[in-house]
């Protein structure tokens, strides 16, 4: 059993989508961002960072999205969302799921919050823009060549986490699925049960 | 056998002390930075952001020096260099490994490359100065409760990437080593064999 303190649509989405893609039992938990919650002294001793998402396992709190993703495929192998340690393509799995977290996703942190970035939002906002598109474009060439999902043939949780960023750049002046292969991946992921059913779970109706 | 194409101190140093730590057979090829040689057409052909590391793993090229390290760790168990999947400090593992990814490592870019996060570079600087020391605030907070490693007793990969990172402050105005437990860390991590050699093989006289 694990306990999912989440935000919908928050980064917390990647691992509840790996929760319902695995069929693992779990709570949710919602942080109201809002409302501050994620800056109260309870979830703070969950979490220092006041962050979401936290996950519970095994009675300790951890976070990270991503880390958290990539737990649970590997603790429920028999989803088959990434190859295991000695696999053919577990080089590729590791270097797409460190490359969304180093590159792509501190690239959105200041697209959100460009005060983070330096005293001229509107410059720190068209840097993270140039950077988040040249990724998409160098992610569109790699599923051209090499897809239709980050690994070629067989889907993971480096796809889940493709797309949960894809849907960040909904509202950006070009979101992702102006790229023709990221729009085909995104097609791929948004058709899955789970997909549909974190959606109606979250209250996401945009881009869901 | 392995072929690591690194710079001197950069993100490649993470992976090279791994190929030190557990004996893997490698070749290292040098990549000459201020000469632009990542970005010369057969370099672009390994790694298309024009970045370092690259190594070459079975015949292919993959890049991210942290999911490059967790993957030698994992192939190469006998040196103990990470908890494998299912032991207890596993989640602890990702976690850090992708925090250090996701929130310490595009903090240091910044401070490096601040035209790359807006006009103003000083402010950009300033931004990620604050967020680096956050950072090592937090990390040693944790160290003093749980270490002396990050995963407590056992070092791991997530200590070298920690370590790595606090030799990238070494010339700001409050470096990593400012903070005790963060200062013992390293210590501990310079005081091993692999970490010496490395140094004289990349040829790094300063913080070595």
């Amino acid at each position: 059993m694990y306990t999912l303190h989440y935000s919908p649509g928050s980064a917390a989405m990647l691992v509840h989508l790996v929760l319902l893609e695995t069929g693992a039992p779990h709570v949710l938990t919602r942080v109201d961002l809002e409302a501050g919650e994620q800056r109260s002294p309870a979830y703070l001793t969950l979490n220092p960072h006041g962050k979401v998402p936290t996950m519970i396992v095994d009675g300790a709190p951890y976070a990270e999205a991503a880390a958290l993703a990539m737990l649970l495929a590997e603790r429920h192998p028999e989803a088959q969302l990434a190859p295991a340690a000695g696999e053919p393509a577990r080089a590729a799995y590791l270097q797409w799921m460190f490359h969304l977290a180093n590159a792509l996703q501190p690239a959105f942190r200041l697209w959100f919050y460009p005060h983070d970035g330096g005293s001229d939002a509107a410059a720190v906002k068209d840097a993270a823009r140039a950077r988040i598109e040249a990724e998409w474009t160098h992610l569109d060439a790699h599923l051209g060549r090499h897809g239709p999902h980050l690994l070629g043939a067989q889907p993971s949780v480096a796809d889940f986490y493709a797309t949960m960023l894809m849907r960040w750049s909904r509202n950006m002046p070009k979101p992702a699925t102006a790229w023709p292969h990221l729009a085909a991946l995104a097609a791929r992921v948004k058709a899955r049960p789970a997909w549909k059913r974190l959606c109606e779970i979250e209250g996401l109706a945009d881009w869901a």
